[in-house]
């Protein structure tokens, strides 16, 4: 079943949802990939968090428009899109900075922290919750920066009670990296408790709230960090990215957002002329593109709801998904369960330690979660799950 | 008179040199740039040393290939790059780092050194010839590195002797920084006395040769400080670039060559994932199609004789280039040159000082550095060159 007739496959009305109700058929002919064969050589990666619909037609054309001119430094595609996410926000210019993917801005505020820590003839901590994206870690490593994890409750929830406690009892600078929705779980920190120790840390405490999945998140109970900046607080970085709802991964577009001032010395952390010019010139196009972002956030709802009737009806334990994927137990070890689907020509995502015997699901498009959805009952008449 | 005229007109066979005796006018042509009439909003940018070709019609369509698969991060397209790279100097893929342009190699390598120093509880200082190229010191600036200025001598050539001794009365751990062809006045260092150096230097230094322009030198004399590496010498990275003579600034694609063990060092230090999928696949293929290097290169030569011959004919002093660009004297000082090139639509290079008085002018395709010299012969006529 491709996704044409996907789409008008009366069968796949999951949950209330429905992609054909939301956008045209057309405009989901115009997006949707070619019917997909998944085989040992082409199988169905649902591994890194990407977004399978792939990028939208305007920020293609963009790209392609922008290969004559593509010879010059990428200066002014980068002050557009930089002005453009100015807006988005209501802040200015001085309150954007470009990374080559969300990953540069994080490392860019990781060497800022360790930096003023060292001018200061002080230690550096970075403080992360367990598990959780680790590039945050990847960065302060070689840094000589000290990894304090404090691992997340019971509930898979970040313990931000034991995270604050490690930070009040430093006498250096602190560096607290937060991702919301986190990675693995693709759950969300009540923005009140995170609003509550950010605007009330001691000057030594700087936060690094990665946003990579924010524009999944569909309820009102989440609000940007960003407003936090907006109110001038001078103690955090939130970082975005344009590889995920977006489907730009492979042209490496994230920017950070902050105050001016912080913005200003963390860019001095960051490679020059750092954003290509065709992952501006698509970063901007996406940006403006607002039908395909619905289409994106729409089509990732009805896959998880797809997945989610699935789990329920296996009996599966899932974490409360905010993102495109999902967090869910396995029977057994994680290993031989990605082993087994990989057999099945699908790739899931690894096992985050320390949370065991749970395995990391991206959320593809509908087909593909169908595809994966059947394999995943097939196991279960086998026992493995 | 458009490009292909251009290539037809015996008129401006200049030197011995012609393009259309080197290639085909339909390949002239294919890769040649619609006529540009230069006005106000749309000047001749002569002033970043781009590549005015534009990139091989190849690295185009690589790039829209690519697009569909986009969406995935870029592991794929980077490792056959790598791949690519280290076969391109007989050396392994862990001789390659990619950056997002060489900057970030540069950046790397500079963090790669003071964050050495600082482990081993030593200071750190970088050593750069002035004028040059100044990446290596912003990078190193926020970094606390002490950065010490030696002066090229009055032929404009480094003073290797006096960086030397710079290098030999530090205790702690010094980087050097050395671009060859040198960036702003396009001449080389002789490579014996630069091998001289570097095998023969002590343990606490460090040498990053920037070799961005070194695809356009022809001269045997040259040979690449990758031969050193080959040789397995330790003591250096060398940065390379497809911003220049692969026409690919603005998608960001550079790269480090160093024996395995330095580049896993500095891999610690660059972006994971840095470089982005259109990059990777258009500077594979520029790599591949060595028509469009050659073309490149020939181009270049034609319009370094056109400007060389018109300085001549002016008596104006210019340094011997082997680079896309030329060096060269103005009478009076820069600022009022560089504001009556833009009057007649033209931006030059900017001053490098402790060089005064002297511009920096891109090469840019023939057909452009004709409407330059015309310009420059129309300034002696007025007496301001």
């Amino acid at each position: 079943m491709n996704r044409r007739s996907f789409l008008t496959s009366s069968s796949l009305v999951i949950g209330g949802l429905s992609l054909s109700s939301f956008v045209s058929a057309a405009y989901a002919a115009e997006t949707s990939n070619p019917k997909q064969l998944f085989n040992a050589e082409n199988p169905l990666l649902l591994n890194f968090n990407e977004n399978s619909l792939g990028m939208s037609s305007n920020a293609k054309q963009a790209i392609i428009d922008a290969l004559p001119h593509a010879f010059r430094y990428p200066d002014d595609a980068r002050s557009a899109l930089i002005s453009a996410l100015g807006e988005e926000f209501k802040l200015s210019d001085k309150h954007i900075t470009l990374g080559n993917g969300s990953s540069e801005t994080i490392q860019a505020a990781v060497q800022y922290v360790a930096n003023k820590a060292q001018k200061a003839g002080k230690a550096a901590q970075l403080i992360v919750p367990d598990p959780t994206f680790n590039y945050a870690e990847l960065y302060a490593e070689p840094l000589g920066v000290n990894i304090v994890k404090v691992p997340v409750d019971n509930t898979l929830a970040f313990d931000l009670t034991a995270m604050q406690k490690k930070a009040q009892a430093f006498d250096g600078i602190s560096m607290v990296y937060l991702c919301n929705p986190n990675n693995p779980t693709a759950m969300l920190t009540p923005t009140a408790a995170l609003t509550n120790w950010i605007t009330s840390a001691k000057e030594n405490v700087f936060f690094i709230i990665d946003e990579a999945y924010a524009e999944f998140v569909t309820t009102p109970e989440f609000t940007s960090a960003i407003a936090l900046v907006a109110q001038g607080y001078k103690n955090l970085i939130v970082t975005r990215t344009f590889s995920k709802i977006y489907a730009l991964a492979g042209l490496r577009v994230g920017y950070g957002v902050a105050v001016p001032e912080v913005i200003s010395e963390v860019d001095s952390f960051v490679s020059i002329d750092n954003t290509n010019t065709a992952g501006a010139v698509s970063a901007l196009a996406s940006l403006k593109d607002h039908a395909f972002v619905a289409y994106s956030r729409k089509s990732i709802d009805v896959s998880r709801q797809m997945v989610v009737d699935t789990l329920n009806a296996l009996n599966i334990e899932y974490a409360p998904s905010h993102a495109n994927f999902i967090f869910h137990k396995v029977k057994g070890d994680v290993k031989t369960y990605q082993e087994r689907m990989k057999a099945a020509n699908i790739m899931v995502g690894r096992e985050f330690p320390p949370a065991l015997g749970w395995s990391r699901l991206t959320l593809g498009t509908p087909e593909e979660m169908s595809y994966f959805v059947a394999t995943l009952k097939e196991f279960r008449t086998k026992g493995w799950i």
